[in-house]
């Protein structure tokens, strides 16, 4: 297994890489502007806010395939506790509860940061993926050099465009798709956009089973998601950041073995793209429909961890 | 050592139990209205994003002080690793780095949840302490009831307004304070409005001293920040919440010993006021400077941890 | 459900409390005498040494029942790092790499601490189950106090007695099965004996599946293991701790259902006794069958955590 | 900064690869005979054991020099919990409490493992640094293939030996020292001895400093502990394993700065030789004088973190 030939054709096509400087650190953040956020900022009418985030708990979307990516395990560490001491046991004084969480930084809503994937060794820009060390993680290209991240946010509905309440487990997301998506949605697509992909695929998890959200009704891994073309597409847009409501970001598997994972390649290395996952889109998707539109303000900071190869990230939409 | 009189009845004079019924679970939240943020989106003139959060790592403003409340341990879980095999070591497939973290939920920029403050053993509209258990954390006044926390934003720069840098170490924040850094911006407080009151303190972590920060020069504590008068200056103008650029939030030493801390219960408990601590306001104020703005779009949504006391934000305002 | 008169009746027959003083912290660890550790080691003959730990490791007994009683996540803090700098990069100076981890402290092979089981708000000896806190963990029983454990450690293989493989998924072991495990065995109890009871039950988990190790073959969490008789037996005999290779230690489901989990309760709170679970018993049987003994020299010393109800064990047995 | 030709002089002295073949997982360890572990447990007379660690604690040793060698923090998963529910609140019925730990490996009393030191990008016996990864630690010299670590445990009370209570902070501990100290306690070293070498350090940390513990009085990490010619003292007596009651375990500062460090290089790398920091040898030089010997049956088995570069360790000594 090896990228083939269309894999380094498209790679070739939407690579980014010295567009925004050598010393860039962003990627396609870039292309949100100024314009466009206090645009976003002027569309809100009703004031109503969403957030975009599943709840952090030990029960959380991960079963365990990958050793780290734990589900938060939070724990207290005072529990009503006087700190400036309550020697009579009055309680009439101060007292404290405080907590502690142990958790893989894309265990929940998150992220992938510009260091999440590398091919070639490489990573976007052409850094080398060396610079990631076990000591002070990312020490390029970390999640933290990405501020702020707020601008106009875009539900592109693709089971809701579709008609159905999700999209089967192994639905390849296409440039039709999207481009059906923004059109049922009255949408047009502008640079600086942040995609929110839904796929219905959340429902599994909210039902109860994070066994399926994350693994299909097969049990194969399989995931509806954005395929090679989508990329493109993405690139074409000049998209900032895309985010879907499963687990794996991509469709799986994938048309063809040799380019398995390629998304994740094509996006995060070449493009230089910010890619999110385990996105909540469901309430998301009711007000779009509630409100008849699908465009809204965004925010979607992650939280700064220094040198982390991704973050938590609680999204808020607002209208 | 036990709250006198005074204590008493301010807490009378401030309490909101019972204000927004007994099964409220956001306390003065409920003041932010939809008009309130729309009519903050719509301020929005630049399309200036502002982070106020300090960046997360080991080296934070933790010293040690509370066991559990230790800086972020930020991990790399894998490096640049084939999860689908690679095995001739020729790279051209797809390879991943992820991290973990573990952190005292207020390590950080963070919010004070209502069941983090308790005394007599209850917190926010009565409910008792012992609500919050080791197995399930804080089972009715969890932070992640909150959803998302936007609206108007306004620095109160007490520092700037007495054209200091920073304010002395043991500063009393009053609503005398309050009321000029007010006029000084030229702002009019609204009921509902995220207070963000700047003392300058962060000045010490950021030029290298965390001990200094949290300790203050004289290593005693000493901290700037609101006293029991400023409480009341929140309640009487229906303040949602505040956030301050220090350790400890409230004034230290207090004036009165009797009444040590009694800042963080009135507030917390009575009030049902979330309030935010290590909050970076530096940039903000000299953008609000720039702009000769001091109100702004914020967004401070918590990270929903279920059954937290407190969690991580990434407050973000927006010009 | 609550424990009817059979328990109390038993509760009072093994209860020990005040035996050692009000003041003791190890319960019936203290029957075992200097004589008793100075007979063990005079028995080694062979010099050989076996160790009775499972690894410690991702994927190791927990499938996530107890939120905070994860397996061991190990991550790597440093990697081949030059602590004191290597600026030519020519390596010829010393590198290092360090780890950490995060565990429930009953992940593996443990002992359960005094203070790990509590009925009618009562540890051991009387002391207030409110004598733990979430800022301190067991103030007064926590598993430091044990320091070192050795003695004399007795297999008692009930089910190689048997001639069985391993026991049936719900096999009470009682006295009669300990007294003829011990007949086949050759041995003669002795006050102050750890005795080691192997099920066979571990084999599930070496042989790959955590799953039916910790939940049997029905997966309704049948586990073999003694019941309220082989408690009256470890009294009677003065038995100063015992372990088993299972994941529940007592029998489930329980003959009576009023008295679910009573072992835990009768053992550790009423008797002040010391029970380790997840002890890897399999090559010990071997080493025992291949000497023509079941006693040996056990080393035992759990890991000195202050404050903590359980702690990691690495047992060693010598023959 | 690199080391100089009397390092690599000594290096080919005592490297020790190849010497129990390429697979070798144990290096030294490898010296302990059965005859040996026999012997030692032999010499026990008094039924005496004596731990060799300290405090797993929130305020141990580690002052923070190493981001992630954290002090163990624990906190508690569950306290007084009714595990199988407790509708009636009668709490006659079992309550459990469950606990958690975080804290890197070598945090407290413990064992740096083989693949802890690397120099050239090798381990001992030439393997590749590069065989220890983020997502599985060591896979080739894990410290679970220790298995079970006892033997003859010798005290060389240095300090003692020389009539001090402890040894200046930068005293390098010679040939001359250790045989010295062996005379003064009138024990002949044999191959496989097991050798802990008390400077006294470890009173700063018990009187209640971790930092003049770590740092020396002069805050400049002065450390005594044995230098290059200990490591030739080490190779040409066969030592199994050597362990010290000092952070460092290695003299500090070197008298060479090229080989800064370098005893960790000779000894870990080039010899294969298990070493051990921080252990608890006070109360064991107490006991040794006591009983009028300096030679013990030791057992110091680390705990089975599979991949891991070292491990916690609770040593206990029987007389």
């Amino acid at each position: 297994m090896s990228f083939n030939a269309y894999f380094h054709e498209v790679a070739a096509e939407v690579r980014n890489w010295g567009r925004w400087g050598d010393d860039d650190r962003i990627g396609t953040l870039n292309l949100i502007t100024p314009e466009a956020i206090a645009a976003a900022a002027a569309s809100v009418e009703h004031g109503r806010a969403v957030s975009l985030a599943i709840d952090l708990k030990h029960d959380g979307v991960q079963i365990g395939q990958i050793p780290t990516r734990i589900n938060p395990v939070h724990v207290m560490g005072t529990i009503d506790h006087a700190d400036l001491g309550d020697p009579d046991g009055k309680a009439m004084v101060p007292h404290f509860s405080d907590d502690m969480v142990t958790m893989g930084l894309q265990a929940g809503t998150h992220w992938d940061g510009l260091s999440h994937v590398s091919y070639d060794h490489k990573l976007y820009n052409g850094i080398p993926a060396s610079t990631i060390t076990a000591r002070d993680g990312s020490t390029v290209l970390g999640v933290e050099h990405v501020k702020a991240l707020v601008g106009r946010g875009v539900l592109l509905d693709i089971a809701g465009s579709k008609g159905l309440g999700r999209l089967p487990d192994n639905h390849e997301v296409t440039a039709t798709d999207l481009d059906e998506a923004a059109a049922w949605a009255g949408i047009e697509i502008q640079p600086g956009d942040i995609v929110l992909i839904r796929t219905g695929r959340m429902q599994y998890y909210l039902e109860g089973s994070a066994q399926t959200y994350t693994m299909g009704e097969a049990g194969t891994a399989d995931s509806p998601g954005p395929g090679i073309d989508a990329v493109r597409w993405f690139r074409r847009h000049d998209i900032a950041a895309a985010a879907t409501d499963t687990y794996m970001f991509e469709v799986f598997p994938p048309s063809d073995w040799d380019n398995a994972l390629a998304v994740h390649c094509l996006a995060v290395v070449d493009m230089g793209f910010t890619q999110g996952q385990n996105w909540h889109l469901e309430e998301l998707a009711e007000v779009c429909k509630e409100y008849g539109r699908h465009s809204f303000f965004l925010n979607a900071t992650p939280e700064p961890f220094v040198g982390a190869t991704g973050a938590p990230v609680v999204p808020v939409a607002v209208f």
